[in-house]
């Protein structure tokens, strides 16, 4: 029960190893039950003439004082992991092509800072910067009143903040590692609780992996409802994009059954949903909720790419561990937050309450998990993003997707 | 003005100092006022040929980042003190029982990942995992609104949070020390301050306190009103048991006036209160309201003990300074925390308005003070029980309890 | 991208440098894009024979644990800024003159730990205890609902808190020069940013500057709306004086057009608004809504002295920046916080509906900057006091204020 000192992390600060390629490495960084928090650490490796390189450091000053991040370079792609917001992902960089946005939000905000019902339930948004953000788990989408009946037969109500608590919870434990093998594969794995007493147990162990030299990564998450009974829960994997894929004239490109616009303001561009415009002082966000189709191995592939497609990301899931897919289009003036979110998810944005009537809010039985995995390409040069395309209209088929023109939300307010 | 500096504090870290019993030790581990916070300390004494120690540590990582604390071992039992969680006793451990319960939190949560006013003010429950936690000092009870009138005849109402803020205030002052004399005592006090402008201005210095090689303890605290005006007040001692001394079979053993159900689904087992079944999956905890029997002295003694009767506890106290006393039943599945409160308190949990209808909210006029005393036994050998369990039946004598069946609370929220 | 160690922090650790006066000194202690945070540094100089001193130290313990605070000695006046607490001033002292008061808040308490919606939106006042604490900057004033139509058309509305968020952010980047030349100037720097995603991106850049060797001093802030949409604001300047200068028979001075009571409460002392009352236990603020006179050039002059008139200060603001003057009356107990706030602002303390059917919200247009410059001087001599008083009666003239005798707010709530 006598926990260990920080002096024993204290001791591994700025500890560079390099290690055999042919033998598994695996560092824990933090991990609350043995008292482990490695405050700098960092493991350098040469493959294939390139360097690599895991290094976790700590922020200090202002808003960020305290905050965890872990940088990972393979070599040809370089992300930024946040374990102290929930294992977000800040950025992921591939030559020239970037994976993220420019938020009016420049620090890394540590949760303290974070109050998630201020502003109406908004207060998530005071710390919305990264690439990827989790939503979720107990619940996911747009704040507001939940009411519902509980299993004791009664009607409560729950007020709810934007997309939920899992982006503002700390790591609980952190481990990196390295497979052995001829293609070794770096991973960042982090467990995140999002556990109450009368409430939910839902935990998350987070990886996001790639392989030395490769232009793609993987998240793979597992859910675990820890409780012995069901419990809702709620994921959207909230993927945002700015400069330099978007801006006008690019593209989302998806295989689409239905397209529903998620409110009033977004009926009349419905059919137009799929290209960009310019950023544009003052524009008021537009959603779209969309059914989309697998492939027949069961994989939804969709791509934005740039005007000139000769820059795009390509993100792929399965869909039945992520069946709707959710495009945010915020294209408002640069310094306001100029971005488009694409988010695959369990349902869709509506506020959980409307997502239950809709039939879009799985439940974990006791001791049940759920896993979800999204596999991404930066592709950077013509080529590659033309290729996907082409995937992707085989997939689409002859069938054009079905625009509807009543919003999936009418009277509710409907906030991204 | 200038404050002292951190590395006052460093040139202290893991200064292990043995002193002669005979000499009064006393050290100063936090005072804000001075600027001293010691992160790392550890004091240990040999005792009749056991060896002691009282040991302070900051936590890292996860929600634990920067959580101080105290870890007491007097040769025969054991605990942990929470400075940074109002002075908190997250449990002790005397031989095979340990006072204490398994909550699916299993970090000790920085208040500053708490908000209270979350869930609909059941924020609390984010961090809740002690053995010992107090609920206050402003209010104590269920979450809801409080309207009263203020001394300028207006009526104003104030949405409550469950249990109240003391628990998720760092101390302000944490101060530990060891008795001179032949039976030495080992004191953890600390001074947290729950203080606002235009509000309370409450302050509670906390002490556990316990003989070198003995299986008793002792809470003893005082609140004082630090304003020249009358202050209401509430305290609960919400003392919490999991296993091994819950079990099915398990015993409340208490000297009783009249049995109040909380609520309505609390009627039906009203007799049975006393016994504790095993943990099941979806329990609903039931809650009863208790007016204890005093001894001749004054003091309200109760146990609670094992299926066999071979483990327990016993607490005491004045009843005047805790004429009330809830028991918590909430024998849910074990991994969704199998556990019961009992709670000697100035009143009953329900929310501060339908307590002071009820007469049981104490006021503290400008300045006033009020002590809380209560003892605490580990009980490890059946004759121990035995003899707790015959001192209670002497003062129960012949007059049995008095069942109510009419809930406390009707058509209020009752949540716990 | 990789952040620089708080290593590189360390080593600047009481470094002590003595600089000629000759060439300009600057320092950053906190930059986030950066990566910086010096957490104990000191800069010592030498003029005319008095040392003086820049010292930037970080607090432990309690509510405490990690608060920058700014120590400065000019050599004549000392005071202590808070850039954790969003560069507030926690108290100024000159000879035996305080600028300040004592709030039954003692600690200097970290924005972690104040919850701004809590207590019915009153949450700001678990920090109270500055002697300048800006208020602002998406509002200012009182808590409440404040409904309006945004530019869809749509009503909408937002809970408030008091005060406003800007006092519980972190500065991002402190900057300590000092001005070369013959009378060299201290100038403490920080940017807090109050920017938040769909919502307001506004910054402000405080500063708070004295000559070596001067009783006076000067803050300077510009705020910027960083957005490329137009967005409201509000600042109040809420300066707060105790001991010594407040006191039974302390005067305000200031020179006046009207006076209106804030609420029912406040008309019947209108006229008597100028004078103080000993600390009164129990008492009950009033609120005074002052429209000042400027003098010649545009400058509103006030002053506070003490009873015999040989302590004081005198305030000075350019009137076209902070039209309005607001004096609130605390002259409660001691030991609740005995205070006079004079409170130069961009409107009244109102909530911020109020405030924008009154005309007193500006708008920033995108891009667009507003400076705030207010003078100070600490004044330890009855002469000092006495030219002060006459200058104000100047630009008082013959003109008596008009007294209202209808307070500006009815039924509304009206929290200070």
């Amino acid at each position: 029960m006598i926990p260990r000192s920080r002096f024993v992390s204290i001791l591994s600060v700025f500890l560079v190893s390099s290690v055999s390629l042919a033998a598994e490495h695996s560092t824990t960084l933090t991990d609350t039950a043995e008292n482990i928090q490695i405050d700098n650490w960092s493991h350098m490796i040469v493959h294939d003439g390139e360097s690599c390189s895991i290094r976790k450091s700590t922020l200090h000053g202002g808003r960020q004082e305290g905050v965890d991040v872990i940088d990972v370079n393979n070599g040809r792609l370089q992300f930024r992991v946040v374990p102290t917001r929930g294992m977000g992902i800040l950025w992921v960089q591939c030559g020239d092509v970037r994976l993220g946005w420019d938020s009016p939000i420049q620090e890394i905000v540590h949760p303290m800072h974070v109050d998630l019902d201020a502003r109406g339930g908004l207060g998530w948004l005071h710390g919305f910067n990264e690439w990827m953000v989790r939503c979720g788990l107990e619940w996911a989408g747009s704040p507001g009143t939940d009411t519902m009946i509980n299993n004791q037969g009664d009607s409560v109500s729950m007020e709810l903040s934007l997309h939920g608590r899992i982006a503002n919870i700390p790591a609980t434990k952190v481990v990196v590692s390295i497979d052995k093998g001829p293609q070794p594969r770096i991973r960042i794995r982090g467990l995140v609780e999002e556990i109450t007493f009368h409430g939910p147990k839902l935990e998350i162990w987070t990886e996001i992996s790639t392989e030395l030299g490769s232009s793609e990564f993987q998240i793979s998450d597992t859910v675990t409802n820890r409780s012995a009974s069901p419990q809702e829960m709620q994921i959207i994997y909230h993927a945002n994009y700015g400069t330099p894929i978007l801006e006008k004239g690019a593209k989302l490109v998806a295989p689409i059954d239905e397209v529903y616009p998620f409110n009033d303001r977004a009926v009349p561009n419905v059919r137009d949903h799929a290209t960009y415009d310019e950023p544009t002082p003052g524009y008021v966000e537009t959603v779209y909720c969309i059914h989309p189709k697998a492939d027949p191995r069961g994989d939804v592939t969709i791509l934005l790419h740039n005007a000139t497609g000769d820059q795009g990301v390509s993100m792929k899931w399965p869909i039945n561990q992520l069946p709707y897919l959710t495009q945010w289009k915020n294209t408002i003036a640069q310094q306001d937050g100029y971005v488009t979110g694409l988010e695959p998810a369990t349902g869709f944005p509506l506020n959980r309450q409307a997502e239950r009537e809709g039939g879009r809010v799985p439940v974990l039985e006791g001791g049940q998990s759920r896993t979800f995995t999204l596999d991404f390409n930066v592709l950077t040069e013509e080529q590659q993003v033309r290729t996907v395309v082409e995937t992707i209209s085989r997939i689409q088929g002859a069938d054009m997707p079905k625009f509807h023109n009543n919003p999936l939300i009418t009277s509710e307010a409907a906030t991204e």
